[in-house]
């Protein structure tokens, strides 16, 4: 599924907040088309993000430092945006052809899908049951995604997965995205709340469980999104490998552990206000609504990378395997 | 708070699906109008669905074998439901007026709770943060309810607790009757989606779990709503007291463990169509709707009875509070 699209000088985006109900592509032209799209969710997940803003820093006919500023400000909590910004600025200013940068982030970024993706399938059988939560599918990157990544490859190797998706309260991607990119790959996928994935597993349907990853410590506790956290204590429970599946780049060095990572808190209106219009609770009721949660290290069996496979002991391994890219590099 | 109320030849039933946006009472007069009303979960709760259909046998001028077969169909796992229509059934047969004996069925359902609470809140300190999973309160049962029973209890006592409950998808009942039971009883109470529950453990804030339970084998293993056996797993894996309050006649001890309970499964649709009115998922996505989970019996720190606190190891423990309770009796 291309979700992003460059075709003779027309870049079409798959506006994902119309999903799953209406397939759209829109084709944003001024930089407030571009703007609005970051910023109303039109597209979202962190390289696709980034993707996405490197073709508007080419295409678009205005000041590369100013629309650099502007497009950034869209989600300042986005880094994929600011280093895609930044990476084609640099290109603007070594006189590079814009275009020509930009095809080459998203080339770069379906390479990187492509080894998650790769890895990722080598860990798993022939009729697999698969629990996922959230969305790292295509439609948050480009071609596989991450999390998404083995089954999207698998089915086109012939493999037969069962996969159950948690919706993901409160703004359920599990639900909106995943089930509709896994259903449109002819893959078997059942949707479930997010509170009936214990169960599938006990019932045996669940023999890995694959997530993406927002950002990794160098322990190798991971911040995903929320509940995330708790898929990873069940797994445990029921001896199922949990595996997070990640751009090596998601790693962040500076960041010892999961202490350190601050869960961004939301609206409680989200969780109130999405049933019918009418809300689930009273006016008073108050929400907590965290975004993400962390998953410890001990939870996760291996974090896969395009870089390769990192299993148990994360303290060391992620080091090694950082020491020996930035050795090859 | 009164959700079933009987007043001169009338019963009154709060409409469950409609809170906590219109308080309504219904008036059911046909046998149709009792098997939609429990079928459509206008009630819901053990104990309320037991009550209700002992005044549905009382006030129905029908053949009362056949009405009992009626009834039970309209909830096939809900053992207090086939309970109290037997109960109605030898009280018919023994030539006892019927409704002296649904009111009796009422009222002993009310010291039930407050036993139930009272137990119960000896476990509890001034303070504790609590987690509770669907609606084990006032609603599902007279009175104090069962799960929530504690801390309603405890509110007259002049304990503050504060509270988390799960919303407790597909049908709510954490947010629209847990957290309008709580608000309306002026205790601290905070709504957030099942998948948070984990997070909130590991933060701390969590003292104990309260849950209801739907069928009590045995062994201990508990069938419950949806999801607690998932909190359960999380409870252990945080170290979290994890308690089950429901009445001692929710023990079956026919049934050895909870490999004999049949998890009831529901329509696909309650997942994919409550937002909105609009889809959440593709038309052809296959969801997954399981009613109930069974938590292993491992999981469980204490059950909370009318007779009793009834600690590890149940398989013993219950038995001997069997036999304790049939010699008094």
């Amino acid at each position: 599924m291309d979700n992003i699209k460059y075709e003779d000088g027309v870049l079409y985006l798959l506006d994902q907040t119309l999903l799953p109900n209406e397939e759209i592509y829109i084709t944003p032209k001024t930089k407030e088309d571009y703007f609005y799209a970051i910023k109303t969710l039109q597209v979202r997940g962190a390289p696709a993000i980034g993707i996405f803003a490197a073709y508007a820093m080419a295409l678009l006919d205005e000041d590369k430092q100013e629309l650099k500023k502007y497009l950034d400000s869209a989600r300042p909590t986005a880094v994929n945006l600011s280093w895609a910004t930044k990476r084609m600025l640099d290109a603007y200013n070594q006189g590079k052809n814009l275009i020509d940068e930009a095809v080459a982030i998203h080339n770069e970024d379906r390479e990187m899908c492509r080894k998650i993706s790769e890895y990722g399938l080598s860990l798993l059988n022939d009729g697999d049951g698969i629990l996922t939560h959230c969305n790292a599918g295509a439609l948050a990157t480009s071609s596989y995604g991450t999390g998404l990544g083995p089954l999207l490859l698998g089915k086109e190797k012939g493999y037969n997965f069962k996969v159950f998706t948690d919706e993901t309260r409160p703004l359920l991607q599990g639900a909106r995205l995943t089930s509709y990119e896994l259903e449109k790959a002819g893959i078997d996928v059942t949707l479930i709340c997010d509170n009936m994935a214990g169960l599938v597993m006990k019932q045996g349907k669940i023999n890995a469980v694959l997530v993406g990853a927002d950002r990794i410590a160098a322990n190798g506790d991971t911040a995903n999104k929320i509940g995330t956290g708790s898929v990873a204590v069940l797994a445990k429970y029921y001896n199922i490998p949990f595996y997070v599946l990640a751009p090596y780049s998601t790693i962040d060095f500076e960041c010892e552990s999961g202490d350190e990572i601050v869960i961004e808190e939301r609206e409680g209106s989200e969780i109130k206000n999405m049933f019918f219009n009418k809300p689930t609770a009273l006016d008073e009721t108050k929400c907590f609504n965290p975004a993400f949660d962390v998953t410890d290290n001990e939870l996760i069996t291996a974090i896969i990378t395009d870089k390769g496979i990192i299993k148990q002991p994360f303290n060391k391994e992620l080091k090694k395997k950082y020491d020996y890219v930035h050795k090859r590099i």
